[in-house]
């Protein structure tokens, strides 16, 4: 972008930026990943392809951008401008609940998940991308799950000596491989459930 | 196939069988299920399309079967006899990690990566056929874990309140996803890791 756009070319950089996104993420859930193409987000968003290519180096860089811009208006949405936020009240059970609840009503969002799925899907097959997004959109929320167990062995409720890099997998990963490959339902009680094993564990006490 | 086959047709049958198997899981690892067709592969086997129909109705069933095969094969070579078996030993912790470092070394078997990969991704986006993998493919192997948790609870290791189908998935999905969406690396140290995190829970005891 310009460094100092006038504020009607700016106006209609933000109309054309969120055209291109909106573009990219329709193309991209109905024909998937592979044939979505810069000329045709730049067709469908009734843009030039170079605008496209003013701001953008690639179609992933696009996508990418398109779905941290989704998080960011679903964030915006709930009035909490912290997108991905977990609570951290002191109560690690509620607070996981409570982030997990929010993260089902997300993958359910119409708007997020034909291209999510699209995204996701060609992550499995092409390495480079799926690293790629995994850095980018993946990791940043799994570092909050890593903060706050984190939190959680400060205040003694959690073991010290639990990696939260890998105990943060049992909350995430199960649900994760339901939406993913819908191996079973996903509901509220079921997320829950997940919280309470996970933290006192399969084997008697 | 025919009631009563003469034992020669009996053996063209089933090298033609292994061939189509090979050509299925060749094409979908290198092109991908959509460019996947009963054309190609029956091309690559070297035998007619007819051969194809007769035995299966769609490139879909050719490809569940094909992995089947291959699942049994794994098997034979290990020579256990029981592909995907979970020990019962009695000691919950070690038969778990024991299924958990076999199912870490089949998923990066070069035979079983690029065909699992290209399935894996198309069922995330084609909600027919990923419903029709994981119920021929994915639910046996569950249904295992299943009946290990609860011969675990009838031996009171695991606690009778727990839902095996919901505990399993602490075993079974962090593992999926760090294959599926390469989050991070895995190792038998990690899969050790997250029986002993499952049994005993994150929360002091």
């Amino acid at each position: 972008m310009p460094d100092k756009p006038a504020p009607d070319a700016s106006r209609r950089s933000e109309k054309s930026r969120r055209a291109i996104y909106a573009a990219a993420l329709a193309l991209v859930a109905e024909t998937g990943y592979p044939k979505t193409t810069i000329e045709s987000i730049a067709a469908r968003a009734g843009v030039g392809k170079q605008t496209i290519y003013r701001w953008w180096t690639s179609k992933a860089d696009v996508l990418m951008e398109a779905f941290l811009d989704l998080g960011e208006q679903a964030a915006a949405r709930q009035g909490d401008g912290q997108p991905y936020g977990i609570p951290d009240t002191g109560d690690l059970a509620a607070d996981l609940k409570a982030v997990l609840r929010a993260t089902v009503d997300e993958l359910f969002d119409p708007a997020f998940e034909a291209p999510a799925r699209a995204l996701a899907a060609e992550g499995v097959v092409n390495e480079q991308l799926g690293r790629q997004f995994v850095a980018k959109l993946l990791q940043p929320q799994l570092e909050l799950y890593v903060r706050r167990l984190r939190s959680a062995q400060d205040a003694g409720a959690v073991r010290p000596d639990v990696d939260p890099r890998i105990a943060l997998e049992f909350f995430v990963s199960p649900l994760a491989q339901r939406w993913l490959q819908r191996t079973a339902p996903i509901s509220y009680e079921y997320t829950d459930t997940l919280v309470d094993y996970a933290l006192y564990g399969l084997a008697p006490r």
